[in-house]
């Protein structure tokens, strides 16, 4: 398997296979085909089955996929055999909102904290957690193990919070300042800025 | 200008230096280099040429870029010489979020209305706008003239909703439920799953 040259988009999809096949276990479908995925989410059967033949051979040639099998194996693929906790820094709007999010629960995702710097934030509850301050950043991501965080604080602070989460070992940060951040070499990150977002779609409108 | 053949990747990017290049004008500088863009936002200089190559030449060689005029520039390109006026419908969490995040805000995007099915919330305002029940939809998109819509029900909902917005003229679509949608070949449609982002990391921090 050469991790290397797999491109994020596939592993995107995979995430969105495993959501297919769980809803096919569901309702109690044993068997699948690359056909019947690609038609559940969108895409050709041949991108359905490229994309798993990065990880091996899954199915049985005339028969398909055995639900199961495949969706416990693309869960194992993309790491959520298991929980991952994960801290969240910036209680505004939307990290309030990103803490309420109902789609990292269910894929296994657990808050460990939230903090912020605002003191009329701290103790605060957003659900059933509450807003830390910064100071307890460290102990928790000891405490919990956490290796992921996800940024929501204003762009001028971005840089320096990334740095306090790098320090205390956090290997991998989901980032939604709009704002380009540098992380050493062994730190992952992923920026998603909503408003480029938008300014793709304005520039479709526009041409 | 061949429009169909300019990666979407690039698109993000001239999202991202037009950002960069209102900085510089804002600090008072005149001219730049793509190498001077190129750090400012994390990729490679080469990178910055090919991506402004597509649209034509802006440089002068041996003296850069004009930063106003380039920033002027980028943003026709991206459509964003005109404010945008755009529709929410879903006022939970994220699209509560959604609606009060300033980074719409500052690039010309307005949203004209915010709607939610909830009885108990239509009514209720989000910073300044009233929370409107679905039955004004198409009043709404009529009279600003709308053109984009977010989307951020859950996703059991979400296709009724996308058909609603199409019918009523909606031409682009952002959608925040983790759903495989779709629509016309007319109208453009752009995913963001937040959890699926969540995964490629879980991946690469599983590799």
């Amino acid at each position: 398997m050469k991790i290397q040259k797999i491109p994020e988009a596939s592993i995107m999809r995979l995430s969105v296979y495993s959501r297919h096949l769980a809803h096919l276990d569901q309702m109690g479908i044993v068997t699948t085909s690359s056909g019947e995925i690609a038609e559940g989410v969108g895409v050709s059967s041949a991108q359905v089955r490229k994309d798993l033949a990065y990880f091996g051979e899954f199915g049985t040639r005339g028969v398909g996929y055995n639900v199961k099998d495949l969706h416990h194996h693309i869960l194992k693929i993309l790491g959520l055999n298991n929980e991952w906790p994960i801290i969240l820094i910036g209680a505004g709007n939307l990290g309030t909102a990103l803490c309420l999010y109902r789609g990292f629960n269910e894929r296994g995702f657990r808050i460990a904290g939230v903090f912020d710097n605002d003191i009329k934030k701290q103790g605060q509850m957003v659900g059933e957690i509450t807003i830390l301050p910064m100071e307890k950043l460290e102990q928790v991501i000891e405490e919990y193990e956490v290796k992921m965080g996800i940024v929501a604080v204003p762009s001028s602070f971005a840089q320096e919070i990334v740095n306090l989460m790098v320090k205390y070992g956090i290997k991998a940060i989901f980032n939604f300042a709009p704002r380009a951040l540098s992380v050493p070499d062994d730190v992952e990150l992923r920026n998603v800025d909503l408003a480029v977002n938008l300014e793709v779609l304005t520039f479709k409108l526009s041409i």
